[in-house]
Parts: C-alpha cells; sequence; structure tokens
C-alpha cells in the first residue's frame, strides 16, 4: 500500500480522494451517498434470499457491560428504571391493580454497534459533497446529511466476507492485519458469492471472537484490530455497494499503515465516497451459519433509529436467511 | 363492551384474564410471548410480500421536537453533539486533516415509536407468564423478558388495518372511539386481507394524522385518543399475531371504557396474553401507499434495539412492499 | 436608555462594551473577572454578617417539574434510580441485610438556578478577556474560563436589592419593567445598605413570587421578565461587584429595550466585564427575612459544582444572616 | 473490634443498631437526622472562624476523569456542549452578534464527591428513623429523606481529622487501615481541637493522595481503603456531630473487619444514627493549609444540589478558614 500511495498519509488521502469522488453524483444536494446505490430494485431482487426464514440479530446487547472502557467520554449506555415491577399500583396511583416498569437511557452513538453517518468524519474540514464541515455539522447535529435521512433505505441484500475464516488461524486475523483488496476478492471467490452496486457488505475478522473468549473487552472498542487496508477504498468505490460493516471497532486496520496515522479511510471513504460505515457488528452467529451452508447471501434489515441531525446511530441489524 | 364485560374493570380484568391467558403455553421459561407465532416459516411466507422493494420508515423522528409533554419524567430525546464539524483537526489533535463529529442522547425508551416489552405491564404485580413482577423487573431491569430476547425474531409479515380510512371521517377516527373486534374484521373484509399466527398487525386510527395538521403535539403523547377497545382481547388473543401496533400513545382507546380505568387492556395483553404492544407508530405513508395500490400486506422489520434488561424500546420499523 | 444609547442595539453594545471593558484588568491569563474583586479580605469581613445563623436556600427544587417548557433541548432535571429500598439485599447480592439506593440525573446545566460562567456568551465571537470564542469554547467546552475555577472563590458578602418590593405593586414588578440604575440606587438607599466592591448583588424583581402564585411555570424559564435594564452597564461596572443575580430566567429585562434585541445586557456583561450572572435564584424566603428584620446584607455561599470545562453551573446559594 | 462486636457481622451490625440509634429523637416525622444537630446557633458560633477569608474547594473535578472505573452503571460524569463558542450568531438566528454556549451532564450522582442522604442505606429492608424502605425510597425516589431536604441546613463549623499526617507514614494511613476511636480521639489531641454536637467533621486518610502519585485512579472509588472501623460508631453517635467526611470512597475501612462483610458502619450509620456521610471529598489543600498554621476548624459550606427525592447529591463543599 505504501508503494501504492507513498509514504506520506496526508498525500495519499489527497490522492485516493481525488480518484474515489462521488461528489456530485447524485446531485448537489445528496445526503445519503452511496445508499443511493441501494434502491428498491436491488431491495425486491434481495427478497429472494429469504429461504429459510431464519434470522439473526448483528447487535452486541447495549449495556453497561459494553465495549467502551472510557475512552474520551464514551461511556457505556446506562440504562436506569423509571419504575419498576416493585412499585405498586397504589403507589403509583393506578386503579384496578395496574402497574407500569418504564426506562430510560443515556449512551453516546457511536458507543457499540452503530452507523457511521456521513457527517460523521472530515477532511480537512471538507464533508461529503463538498460541503463545509463547520455549516454541516455544528451544535445543533448534522443539517445535510443527519442519520434520519436512512431511516428507510437501508434494507437490502447483505453479503458475509468471513476473512477471518478464509485467511486466518482458526478463523482470526490477527491485529494489524490489513486486509486488502486481493483478500477481499478471494474470500469472495472462495465462498462463491458476486458483489455488486447497493450491497451491504459485512467484512468479519474474527477480532470479536478473540474478546470474547477473554475476560474482558481491554481495548476492543478503540485499540489495533484487524481491519481494511487504505488500499480497498479503490475496491469499495468501485464495487459500488452501499455500506460496509465490521466486526470491529473502526473499519480500518490499527495500527494504520503510516506511522501515526489515524482512520485515514474514514477520511476518504465518508466524506468523499459517501460511503456509510458500520463498526462493531456481531458477526459469529450469521458467520457460523454461513460456514455450515455455504450461503453468504441474505437479506439484511439495517435501519438506523433516526435521531434527527444525528451523525451516527445505534443499530440492531438484522439478517435473515 | 361493558354489556359484555360488566360495570367492575377489576371484574372484567381477572376474567379477561382468564379467558385470554397463555401462561405456559411456550414453557415455564418463555421470555418473548407470542412472538413465538412467529417463525422462521412464517418470516419466510412474509417475503414474498416485498415486490417493489420500496420501504417506509414507520418511526417519528426522534428528537426535541418529539410528542413528550413533560408528564412525569418522560422528557423528548435530547440530542448533544460530543464533537462537531467546527472543531479543528489541530483543536482534537488528529493529524492529516481528519477531524471527527460525535453524538449522545438521553432518552426514556418510551418516548416515542416504541415497543413495549412484556415486562412493562403487571396484572396486581404479576408478570408475563405468572412471574412476581417484583422479581421479574427490578432497579436493574427485567430480568426474565428482557427487550433484548427480541433481537432477532421481530421480523415477518405485516398487515395494515386503516381503521381510520375504512370507518373514519376524512380518514380518521375521533378521539374516544373504541374500535371494536368487529371494526377490525370489517376493515380487514374491507382490505381484502387475512390475518393470522404470527402477523405483526397494524392498525391506523388517523389520530396522528390530525395531530401533525394542528399547531403542536399537544396530549397526543398520554391524552384522548381513539384505539382498541377492551373487547378486543378476545380477537387479540384468538388471531394468534404476534404483534400489535398504533398510531397513538397508548394501542387502546382513551379516556378507557370504564370511568376512571387506566390501560385494562395493557394489564391483560402484556401479563395474560404476552402479546407485544407497538405505540406511536407513523403509519400514513405507508397507509397512502397501501390505499393507493389495494394491498395492506409486507414485510415489516421491527426489532428493537436489544437494551439489556429493557421493558421497552425505541424502535424504526421498516416496512418494505 | 434609548435616549443615552440610541436606536441601534449592535451600535449601543459596542459602545458600551468599550467604556465598561475590564480586558486585561486582571491580566491576559484570567479566567475568573470580576470575581477577582472577592479576595479574601472580603471574604474575611463578610464573616461579620453572620449574627443569627440562620440560613436559606436560594435554590428552586431540581425536579421534574422544573421551570422549563422544552425550549430547545432545555429540559427540566430528569433524576432516575439506579436501585432503590425496595430491591432487597438479597437481590443485590449483598450481605448481612445490607441495601442500597442510588441515583442519577440527567440536566442540561442552564436549566434552574444557576450561574452563567464566563464562557457562556459572546460579542461577535470575542469572549471575555478579548479571546476568540470559537478557540475557548469548543465541543470540549471551555478551557480558559470553565465554571471550575470558580470552585473555592464565589462565597462572600451579598446584598439583597428587593427592588419588587420597593418599587413594586404588592412587591411585584410587571413583565417588560426595566430596572434601572436609579431604581437599584433608591432601593439601596430605601433598605439603607451600602453596596461595594466584591458584593454578590441579589436583585429581587417579584416575578418568581408572581409566577408560583399561578397554574404552571408558563413562559418563565425564557419568556416576559422584569429585569435590569441595559443602561445598568455602567452601575454594574462601576460598582465592581463580583456578581449579580435574579429571581428570573435571564437577568435583564425581556423584551429587551430594543425591537428584536436578545440579551444585550449579557453581549457586555459577561465577555467585556467578566461579571458572573445568576438565573432562576429563588429570593422570596430570604428577601421576607430581609424585610422583617430590615437587614438586607449576609454571608453568601454560592460556589458552582466544578464541572470541568462547563459553561455555567447548578447551583444552591445557601445566605446566612 | 471483632472482641467487642464478635464474630459474626449480623449480630455486631444488630447490637450497633440498638445501642445507637436516634430513632425518634427528632420526631416521628424526621426527615435530616443528625443534621438537627447543626442549628442556628451552632452556625452563628461558626461564623468566628473565619479569619483570614481563605477558602478552600474540597471538591474534586467533576468530569470524565473522575474517579469512577465502571463499576456497575456509576460512570463518571458525561458533560456535552449544547452550544459552543464556534456556533456563530448566524447559526443560531441571534441578532446583533450575540451567540451563546450551552451545556448538559449525565450523572450518577454517587459518582464523585458527594453527600449520601439518609436513604441511601437499608439495614435488612428498614430505612432511617424505622421506615420501610420499600416505602421511602420507590423508582420516584426518597419521600422521606430526600437530599432536598438539607438544602439549607448544611453550614457551619468544620473540623478536620488529619488522621493520615497525625498516624500515618509521610501522611499516608494504608489501604485496610482501621481508623479506631482511639485514633480519632489521638489526632485531636494532637491537634489541639475540640468536636462536638453539630459539627462536620473531615477524616483525611491521605489515601486521595497517594491515588493521585499514581497512573490512575484504579479501584479508587470502589476497592482497598483505609477508613473509619465500625468501632467507631460509638464516638460517631456520642459526640453528637452532623455530619461525617473522607477522602475515600466509603468512608469506612476496606476490607471490612469481617471477612465478605460489606459497609457494615454505613447499615447503622445512616438508618439508624441518622448520620450524613460525604465520601470522595478532597481534603488535601485544606490540609496542608491546617499543617501550616495549626488551625483545625473552619466555617464549612457543604450545601447539597437540591435534587427532589434523591438519595445523594454531588456537593462542593467550601471550608472558609
Amino acid at each position: 500500500m505504501i508503494d501504492e500511495f507513498g509514504s506520506d498519509p496526508e498525500a495519499a488521502i489527497a490522492a485516493a480522494a481525488k480518484r474515489y469522488s462521488n461528489w456530485n453524483r447524485w446531485g448537489a444536494d445528496d445526503g445519503v451517498g452511496t445508499v443511493n446505490f441501494l434502491d428498491a430494485e436491488k431491495r425486491a431482487a434481495a427478497a429472494a434470499l429469504i429461504r429459510r426464514g431464519v434470522s439473526f440479530s448483528l447487535s452486541l446487547p447495549f449495556d453497561e457491560n459494553g465495549p467502551q472502557f472510557g475512552w474520551k467520554r464514551r461511556v457505556n449506555p446506562v440504562h436506569t428504571m423509571m419504575s419498576t415491577g416493585m412499585d405498586t399500583a397504589e403507589q403509583m396511583g393506578l386503579p384496578h391493580g395496574l402497574s407500569v416498569a418504564d426506562d430510560a437511557v443515556f449512551m453516546p452513538l457511536q458507543c457499540s454497534t452503530q452507523w457511521d453517518g456521513l457527517g460523521h468524519v472530515f477532511d480537512h474540514g471538507v464533508a461529503w459533497n463538498g460541503r463545509a464541515g463547520r455549516e454541516v455539522v455544528t451544535s445543533e447535529g448534522d443539517v445535510a446529511t443527519g442519520i434520519e435521512r436512512l431511516a428507510a433505505p437501508v434494507v437490502g441484500r447483505g453479503v458475509l466476507l468471513d476473512v477471518g475464516r478464509a485467511l486466518g488461524e482458526d478463523g482470526e486475523l490477527p491485529d494489524g492485519y490489513p486486509i486488502t483488496s486481493a483478500d477481499l476478492e478471494s474470500t469472495r471467490e472462495r465462498q462463491g458469492v458476486s458483489i455488486g452496486r447497493g450491497d451491504l457488505v459485512l467484512v468479519r475478522t474474527g477480532q470479536l471472537t478473540r474478546v470474547r473468549r477473554g475476560e474482558g473487552w481491554g481495548t476492543y472498542a478503540g485499540g489495533p484490530a484487524p481491519g481494511l487496508s487504505f488500499e480497498t477504498l479503490g475496491w469499495l468505490h468501485g464495487t459500488e455497494i452501499a455500506a460496509v460493516a465490521t466486526d470491529t471497532w473502526g473499519v480500518e486496520v490499527r495500527p494504520n499503515e503510516w506511522p501515526d496515522a489515524m482512520q485515514p479511510l474514514h477520511q476518504v471513504a465518508l466524506p468523499h465516497i459517501g460511503l456509510l460505515l458500520g463498526e462493531m457488528w456481531d458477526l459469529d452467529a450469521l458467520a457460523a451459519d454461513c460456514a455450515a451452508d455455504g450461503v453468504h447471501e441474505f437479506f439484511l434489515a439495517a435501519q438506523p433509529l433516526p435521531f434527527t441531525r444525528a451523525v451516527g446511530s445505534p443499530v440492531n441489524p438484522v439478517a435473515v436467511k
């Protein structure tokens, strides 16, 4: 990769940004990027992938035991009860023996299984479609690419690329392993599955499997990880997929492929390609099923919660085979 | 209804609870109730309902302008940015021109479009399947029927019963209108659609349409509303549907059908039938489409966010036709 | 006032900002403004004002019934229990009959009785002491004038100016009444109290008294109110007081004294004078006591909670006479 | 201690509860316990302790770097900006160059420097003054002893007992060191200070000093610590002090003095003595000053934020000498 892109990450990012830009592809007002590829026709075709009717939740549990370890202000979800089964009808002032339990949550939207919205990352202050980041995402949130724009469309064909199983040892890639386009393609071919426009591509590295075997999350939510090489930007762009998600915290390989670089693939994928990125997805149960029946494509419902002007959203993606 | 069930709500609730109980139907350990009806076979069959590939989000926007009006501690979601497009790469200490926007939310789980979990309501302190409410839902949350158990299965056949359009004036039922089983059946027949085991039934009253025409939410999230009559419990039980959801805050008619009663249908539906209830769903765009093409059945992905031990969850239900 | 300052609020603000600026008075690095006036000597002298030992909390209750009415995202505090007296020792896994109740809160820091920190308001993007607002208060908070800098010093001599009692009808000024310097001085003289360097001055308008008589908060937390005239900036500056607080949401008169103006006094007081502003203080019990004994000075402990980098803080000011 | 109280913690707790009970001492309706000892006379006398006018905040910073380490759902305070100095007047829709920064916080009330309210702990389900815990502290909070009752009175004479300096090595007691009544008395005598009715007693162990020298908080907020021996209950009761606070997370020694016991002193002090407990107070700067001038008494303003029905409150105690 460094051969191809050179030793200066800033120059490499600029080059990739230029080469793979989708700015204005869907007009100046576009707010959903590559999700445009996932149209009704693609969605209708995906229905045929539901055969057995088995469904898999690809979400981690949202609770206090989640993966966050106190980095910045990213806490795990704090769930509190507003009333419980211990509060009686009398105490609640309710008639005929009725009592009710209610609850609340505080959570950073990026704390667990999530979509990064297009306003999550900026390249030198520039957001998706060439807008000024400082105008797009203020303290009021994202006025141009808020996650609420994705409330309806993110339902379609999902494809699992189980790179961990294909290329890893015991189904897992080591931390720091950069998954290349060639790796993605060889996995795809090995699995005998096609990938094309509008697909929601799930890349399993196996890191989550490994972390779960251990005694705690460690730095899963922010540390070293296998993940996509910067070099895959061409593949991500050229395949015209709608989104890519992984079982790691940050999609791309960590440490990144230049010393001191930080998430350079994000810096191209979100603001330039307009590509939706999914993080901390739990692909293990689905992957086991795919390995067992050899079918790596499925119907995927991965609609975010439509928090208005949010730059991301927790999501419970459900795959149906 | 009062003819059938008598003038004493407590006695009526007890009678209905006994008549329509599903306790132990799926074993003593069951934690999902009527969602058991929605099995893989039903889910596979529902795939055939995706024809055009058009998708509809049935969720209200989750934001500060939501329907809550300060009743109890139910505030609207408060979304705050943890970083924005105004914070520069330098200020964030990030390299090569990268900057990142993050956000957080505080929200009561029952504040907008939602599923009521089975641990949301108790009858004289008794929870679903006959468990003691005080043991099931403590301050730690719901240990027996937490919403996380519904992470995977709530995807299947959706049916819209547009009672507002069928029986209302200009498509809307007035507040306080009790929808009876006969109303549900006549609407169903008028629409030419079947309803059966495992279906996710959406009942449109038109109240949300009316509220949206006005100047504000008023008491939409807790006041008078059209809704299901207590009498529909037999229909809800006998049809063996997996869930019912409405475009109102509380599924059932308000005021309820006895003076001073409070949500008596909930008191039977959740702890005795084990029936999942959906509230504040936005059915208008879907209903308009159904009215236009005459097709009132669809594939519905309505998986909750799996907050561990939660008694409910915000949800973005997506219907695909 | 308009006579003195002209018809253009922007020009008036600029003129007042220039005339009353305290920039660099305490050095380029200063982070506490006029609180510099409240030194140890002043604090020691204030001790003599404690005579009877009677203490008054000047705080509104922090709860769901607070004054906020849903303006922007300013909700009232949401207090939830994390465990209760209903959870048993067994359920909590605790030995020898011990059980514990814990709780949590979500709150905007400006939602009730509060101090505005110096980083709360900017004049054309400029913050206290001439710093660039965009550098001082980022998404990480206020790095130059965070409220934590006021953790220790805000304890000293308090003086109540009960303008409502002095000049109002039945002890209350009407909404929209602009309190002038002459009003402050005539009230001070009538009360026979001095005001000088380092004092914490509390101005009672009586609006809170009136609101409490009514059926709800109405727009108390953001609507019309009696309050300081823009013209008092000279008095606020010249007296060298450390802070001023009122029983209204916004210190200054609303509507402001120019059509379409918004809190012009704030725009001078915070970034230019460096004056701490207190809002929504409950002065009624203290005022009744002062009216009864004729003593309008007291020891005041009004230390904020030191939220790091916060631009304000809830506060429970306690006056001791 | 085990000699005096025997080997069974449950029996020891029962014996101490009986011996030191203050139930009904201030009537059946009492909601503030030993704070009754701190009356106006005591408060007036405390004023004489303000000599130099120097003030000390005894609060830890409230921020994301606080002492919590993810135990249960006790996160550190999460402070987020609702608007910043980067948002311009134009973006905020405000006139004449005005812009405003606002913020919000989510925090467990027990996460940092705090008061435990009387409803924080129960002995076999029984709360302060003999009330049933399940009736006193429901999901609505504490209806009998909510922290709001302490909004005004907790201002008076503070006394520092610097046991760390008196008996420790380099000013610090080791973790697990049980401070006895004899230790408290010998420290008191060594310091030449009296202790009596209504005092707010601050016990410095030096643990916080030690923790701050290290690389992180470790288990400061829930692990081993020096602290009061169970045996001090007699002293706490007999001295008729209003409150005791320490520089540790839990006041009493950890591990406790019986194997597998958990906070037995709390179980007597709160529900039986009615004694206010302060935790995680930062006493170091004050202690250094006291060591320097030999004066260990001072005026202390330690009023909680009056969260209605809360079982505790963050507090910024300010000592003035």
